[in-house]
């Protein structure tokens, strides 16, 4: 039985006219280490949801993995908090990954392969489109699935969508653990992700960038806004960066080519 | 020179009934490698103010160093994105660092020393109380400095403050950041923290909390959520952990003992 999202603590709310005591819920915090051919790899701080998703999409992310067929097994000690991957690839992988810990940004991970291994990363082709009418209704979409967040203010959501609507919808108290759980998903079902966008809740480090690289992932887009690197990377891999979606309002950071107006003809 | 926090792009706005060409603000995202005696520890995505303080304040939060003594060099490469630091401790500090990487939480950064570290910290044993006013007074002094966030968006803040206002304010776009940033300054300028407040503009996870237990803070404060974890550790370690702080209103999560009503005698 996995453990709950939330929990419920004791609490005294101060108001400027009186002290109460009250039961306020919180986000769990779960500790998950992740065991890559049985060498330690790494421990995420996150959500105890979606262990399996959540370490698949973080070997994904990180390069470890191409896709479903890299994986030899997976098995998920939820009491210890410990899931254990075999891969395809040798122990060296795993070390090769723990030598090199570069450490977050913002509402961060650390571990991203960042640096040389960047130049080895494809642009992303697709020539995928949506119109900025289907973005704002996504994000409205994303926005009234983010029920933890709305009761406890303490967890960030990620969402993998088609122009139509939601495909994969997870959140975590780590934004960059609740797009690794969408992408984990997406590689357990083998889903393709080349003509997709990603939502995120949370702001649009150079870290996020390349997640959505690494999965060929063309239109990124948030209610937060992007960082200055975020945005260059996102234009040199041809992704299409859509920041601060508000309503009816949205700034695209880069290949705004992406988004066409097929809601007023002729525009 | 340090590059700015922010930057100009040129972005496409889409709204309801329009498109403009736009320049907008977005912050800065640096890349700074911390190498501890001439070993390379860790690379944080930050924003490029005070790498100085970044890097003090990230190996203290580590455990790696405990006060000023204990630092024989620090040299800034502000181009590069390096900071070399030469401690008492010898190399095999760093690799037993690096040997321990644990990731981050949501708003995180990783190479927090938990497990087995945590059982050799000492309780917060400060007696040093505040009054809800005086909370709600900081609380709205912070959030008039945080003028980073205001034009972006994108960054957070921390402060060591007193019970009278904000004696050291640093914003970043990792909220981990911001915190080491004001212990990193607490540490080279030798400034007591036993009987101070910490401010944060993020939510409050378990990494933050021992960032306070190492430093001996009595009161963790913030306008976000906590996790359930950082309550118990709050609790365990005997931290004054208030979250929620909007306005007038906030909710304590352990150890209110020190939130003391002096401005209604006798309540």
């Amino acid at each position: 039985m996995t453990t709950a999202i939330t929990k419920k603590v004791s609490i005294l709310r101060i108001s400027s006219d009186r002290q109460e005591r009250l039961e306020d819920t919180v986000v769990t915090e779960f500790h998950l280490t992740i065991v890559l051919n049985g060498e330690e790899l790494v421990t995420l701080l996150c959500s105890p949801q979606h262990a399996d998703y959540l370490a698949i999409g973080f070997l994904a992310s990180e390069g470890l993995i191409q896709g479903k067929e890299d994986i030899k097994k997976i098995s998920v000690d939820e009491l210890r908090g410990i899931v254990q991957a075999e891969t395809a690839a040798g122990p060296a992988t795993a070390s090769r990954a723990v030598s090199k810990h570069l450490v977050t940004s913002g509402c961060g991970r650390s571990t991203v392969l960042y640096g040389k291994d960047v130049t080895s990363l494809a642009k992303v082709s697709s020539t995928t489109t949506v119109s900025a009418g289907e973005v704002f209704t996504l994000m409205k979409k994303f926005q009234q699935r983010c029920s933890t967040f709305k009761k406890t203010g303490g967890v960030h959501a990620a969402a993998l969508c088609d122009r139509n609507g939601i495909l994969v919808f997870h959140e975590d108290i780590g934004r960059h653990n609740a797009i690794d759980k969408v992408i984990g998903q997406c590689v357990l079902e083998d889903m393709a992700t080349q003509d997709k966008l990603l939502l995120t809740s949370g702001r649009i480090s150079s870290e996020v960038v390349l997640k959505a690289v690494r999965r060929s992932i063309p239109l990124l887009v948030s209610k937060a806004p992007p960082t200055s690197l975020a945005a260059t990377l996102a234009k040199d891999f041809n992704i299409t960066l859509i920041g601060f979606v508000r309503g009816q309002r949205m700034n695209i950071y880069a290949n705004e080519w992406r988004v066409i107006d097929n809601e007023r003809p002729g525009h």
